[in-house]
């Protein structure tokens, strides 16, 4: 049963292209740089099961993410406990196993302590 | 002749899109999240100009760009001092007035110290 009832949230998920809507300094910021290899190959759907499931962890602020010719995905963070705790979700290390053996050419990962931010709006 | 110098050197530039080689953490990174206005209203080549200015200044360690519905660059520093006087060069703070009158309906800019990070190539 709490398997279906976290099925359904990641169903009712989308992945949102905006702005994140992070909380005054200071928290941390995990800033993912990628290049895929080509093709699909279950990506799209892992990479969207992966977005809702990292909305549902504790300490998690927002995301933001833009793919050109490399893809930058930053997630925010309340601190460093819940990077790390996100980091050994059972279902992300299988994901991430996926990402080295097929969907990554190279990719790089910081995590940054995230200590000023400025904001402007039309 | 320095004012040629300079956009000599910046005509040689092109936006890189790739992974920036950025040396081992510690460093600074500044995360520029922004959503464009309809139109490129010369943006395009301002942008690439900022690119190439942006390489020139001390502290410069890399940059990295990506857009979509949203786009996001990130840019590298030594430290925090390198960061405030890119802020301040005369060209960048046109560019960005320019930005917040044009080219943006809505921007945030984090500022964050970088202390670790992980790489993977295949």
């Amino acid at each position: 049963i709490k398997q279906n009832s976290r099925s359904n949230k990641i169903a009712t998920h989308k992945l949102k292209k905006m702005i994140a809507q992070t909380p005054p300094p200071l928290y941390y910021a995990v800033i993912f740089t990628s290049v895929r290899t080509p093709g699909d190959n279950g990506y799209a759907e892992m990479a969207q099961q992966m977005v809702a499931l990292a909305q549902q962890q504790d300490g998690f602020l927002g995301m933001e993410s833009a793919r050109e010719d490399i893809g930058i995905t930053v997630s925010y963070w309340k601190d460093l406990a819940s990077i790390e705790k996100w980091r050994n979700h059972i279902d992300h290390t299988i994901a991430r196993n996926q990402g080295r053996s097929i969907w990554y050419s190279k990719f790089k990962t910081r995590i940054a302590f995230v200590e000023r931010n400025n904001e402007f709006n039309r």
